[in-house]
């Protein structure tokens, strides 16, 4: 099995080439006109010290808890900025006091009720490849002890109903190994968010994870036909139902539930036939106003494209796909069942409407998607965390925020909110920064904006500057209408300042008791999207 | 203002011809084999004698609050057929003691308030068309009284956004008023249950309505931006958000709650423009098992059929669409964008492939829908209510009872329930019955079968009848697999033998302990869905 990275994404061999690093460190001392630029060197796990676990290994579990340091150190943080940030600091006081790894659910069963009677915590651990600090393991000392609950040996697909276009699988699948499962059979769940190589089925349907495709079937919540969660008071197990109106949907509240409930083994997913027409073509706007009115419109057609990404002209530039002078509308169309060029035509029309510029491709390549200016864009979209490594290390941060609003206020939004959020950062970091964005989702009634930026630190003041300029979007997305996160999750990290208000008070009520009455001791996930009763404990974010 | 039947289904004004009523003694006649069919008489309300309310009216709720005999009687009950069938005979042991009229959401609050202090239970009622027990009045002798509180007043068209296409919406409008306003900008919320005429939008959100269109964009969950819901312990409002991967979804959580954890006041919803282009063709199968795998193919094609409703060959001839001999499957595409064509042409080869016959219409007519088969489908689906009431007039208890299963499980399954529900219904009935069989909906990974029967009984032997069919129809589809419900909500009717055995209990245990964290006295719509906290009361489907 190949080594992951306690340090950083994916596994130990994912690294970028010499040349890559080279063109980061350039980029940083070009970007903040810097003579020199020093990196801090990637951490060895054996000179980081972990104290010693709180808690035994009940005999019993044996077979399935660990002590192991590098395994203590993987489950202590996710992967966001501070995620990263700190493991490559060395800085691990709250490491699990034990990883669990059952190998089925009736194993898991065992973990949680063992750690319901003895007042430990439990995290559930999918490919913690969270960016929100949902699988972070400082808890406070009212617990006897934390857990690590791994679900990475809960992988396979256990049932295909190729009629109903449906699997049984578990929770603790990655992307890649479910796909190549399904392919045997034509099918494909067509969910690809940025993390799909190193996420798991559990962890996208506990997360709301938010896939690659920017209209109709992209979201995890659209794919799942039924669940089974294992809860501190007992399994629950959903109906396998393509609809139903019998009261509120029980799957859409594990849906979305971070853990908090209880660990989410298995589900019955919808899929898809794999795509065999494609058609593509990338539009090209003077106007940025004029490409996002092109954008809602596309979004309001019912056409629904599988891709209907625009990348503001900055947001091309960085990404390889453009001078920065034209503002790239990415659009394409896929299916399994018919050719696409009819609903490419229409959307081009309304994009050409819009004062849009394409040449509608001769040739049709089966790999479209994989060229030119959307190739560009993609392949620099899927090594993005490796270079933000290489970041980390130089104390620069290089992160993102996003989120979602009503068509009415978008325009306004991301306008303001790229100025705002860029002066923020010139005041909290002390240097320029450019705020670009692009649209990862589109709907007929809004549109969700993903912002990325690059900030000026040191390695040793990079977190605090990071949580200064954090809580500052946290705040800005929340207080100008929209959502703290389109598809990032909560977790602990986008409650402050952001989740905190944006809920409805009463449904935090209703929210704090349905935990209650499954989870009376509350241990799953403690300070995850709410304060279960009784609960104190303060987490760095909040300090 | 038109007065409502406190008997049946719709306006006073609203019946059916004397030809038609003839219609129905002969076919009731031909049908049982009978010599002499009698029919009770319409009630009059002056002649029902009501139990004195148990509560006395605040002097601050004066406004508000009404005693009207008529009104108690129209609030006691909702449309099921064992309502139309009480309210036939004059029965009324369990009005409501008051019926709230509140004209703005303050007065909402401030009933809900009052209720909760004087331990009076609310029982939320919109149009009151429910089929399923959910506004029944009958709550037991634990509470000091029981209200119903009628949101009618609450029918504004508050706010339209063109630009992302939604509307905040008061709850209490009635499905033409909606439409009326909104066709004043061109949009629609293209929402139309077969109740659409006598039901609200506040009614739709509380019971997960479905839509009459067949496939995607149909049932009320996908239509909610945000909600507005007045609970005993303040109000919960959710934020406008196009998509949000923020915890589990609040209106999810609204949506199907059936009243039981507050009153819906108002709503965020998604709009679209009204269709201009339409394409259409009724196709017909000499093969059930053909025609059903028809439809699931094009379930499966993503061209998503505005209606695509299989009617089995005795449902298409009772509905005066076919002899009797070849299975409808009525197949239409809109669209406010564009031409439909193309997707029809696709849909009807795949329709081809598995035996289906068809001619493609050469003229190309605005009301296609409302012309040839399609269109005496659509009037005898708009008319049923009323001959349903006739029937109860006759004793004859004409009924439908609705599911959802799986592709792989479909075609068995419809062919078992069809059978042993004709069994069952002569078992308890005496009398041959026919169960006849259509598709509401259809998705990729399943379809939404809809049974109806018709069931002899004489009006003093009719509700038993009918609940001993009820009991067997809600095993029936749990017990292969299905939902007790798949667009007419749980209320009280579906629990027994249905609800309480599909819903997990983990998820009953949440649901109970959410309700408790916003109603602690358990004054909301107490006995649906879920029994509240000590809540003992027995529904007359229980005894």
């Amino acid at each position: 099995m190949k080594v992951r990275k306690f340090w950083g994404w994916g596994f130990q061999d994912q690294v970028l080439s010499k040349e890559e690093e080279a063109s980061v460190e350039s980029r940083i001392a070009l970007n903040f006109n810097l003579d020199e630029v020093k990196a801090i060197p990637i951490p060895l796990a054996k000179e980081i010290d972990l104290p010693k676990p709180k808690i035994e290994t009940p005999q019993a579990l044996e077979k399935v808890l660990s002590a192991d340091h590098l395994e203590r150190l993987n489950h202590s943080y996710g992967k966001s900025f501070p995620d990263v940030a700190r493991a490559m600091l060395g800085s691990f006081p709250h490491p699990p006091d034990l990883v669990a790894f059952p190998t089925n659910q009736a194993e898991v069963v065992s973990i949680v009720d063992w750690a319901d009677q003895n007042n430990v915590a439990v995290i559930p651990y999918g490919g913690g490849s969270s960016v929100s600090g949902g699988v972070e393991t400082d808890v406070g000392d009212s617990y006897s002890g934390v857990i690590s609950l791994d679900l990475r040996n809960l992988n396979r697909v256990l049932e295909i109903d190729k009629e109903s276009r449906a699997a049984r699988i578990q929770a603790g699948i990655f992307g890649p190994a479910l796909e190549e499962e399904l392919k045997k059979s034509n099918l494909t769940l067509r969910h690809f968010p940025q993390s799909f190589e190193h996420s798991t089925l559990g962890g996208w349907i506990a997360t709301r994870s938010g896939g690659h495709f920017a209209t109709l079937y992209t979201h995890i919540d659209d794919f799942v036909e039924s669940t089974t969660m294992v809860t501190p008071t007992g399994v629950i197990e959903s109906r396998r139902l393509p609809g139903s109106g019998a009261g509120p949907s029980p799957d859409r509240m594990v849906i979305g539930s971070e853990g908090i409930l209880g660990v989410i083994t298995e589900a019955w997913m919808r899929l898809q036939e794999r795509p065999s027409f494609r058609a593509s073509c990338p539009v090209l706007f003077d106007d940025y106003d004029k490409a996002l009115n092109a954008t809602r419109l596309i979004s309001q057609s019912a056409l629904f494209p599988a891709n209907c990404r625009l990348l503001d002209a900055n947001e091309a530039l960085f990404n390889g796909a453009g001078d920065g002078s034209k503002n790239l509308l990415i659009l394409s169309f896929e299916s399994a069942d018919h050719e696409m060029d009819t609903w490419l035509n229409r959307a081009l029309e309304i994009a050409s409407d819009e004062g849009g510029q394409f040449e509608i491709p001769q040739e049709k390549k089966v790999d479209a998607h994989k060229s030119g200016a959307s190739g560009t864009w993609r392949n620099s979209f899927i090594r993005a965390p490796y270079y933000r490594e290489a970041s980390v290390r130089r104390g620069i941060i290089q992160d993102t925020f996003e989120t979602s609003i009503t068509w009415d206020k978008g325009f306004e939004f991301i306008k303001i909110l790229k100025e705002k959020a860029a002066e923020a950062i010139k005041e909290i970091s002390g240097k320029e920064s450019t705020v670009t964005c692009r649209l990862t989702h589109t709907y007929p009634d809004g549109l969700a904006p993903y912002f990325s930026y690059s900030a000026y630190a040191t390695p040793s003041t990079m977190i605090d500057v990071w949580k200064e300029i954090k809580l500052m979007t946290n705040e800005m997305c929340v207080s100008a209408g929209g959502t703290v996160t389109h598809h990032h999750a909560v977790g602990r990290d986008h409650r402050i300042k952001g989740y905190d208000l944006q809920r409805p008070e009463g449904f935090k009520d209703m929210l704090v008791a349905a935990k209650q009455g499954i989870d009376p001791k509350s241990i799953m996930n403690p300070g995850v999207l709410v304060d279960p009763k009784g609960f104190k404990h303060k987490h760095w974010m909040d300090t």
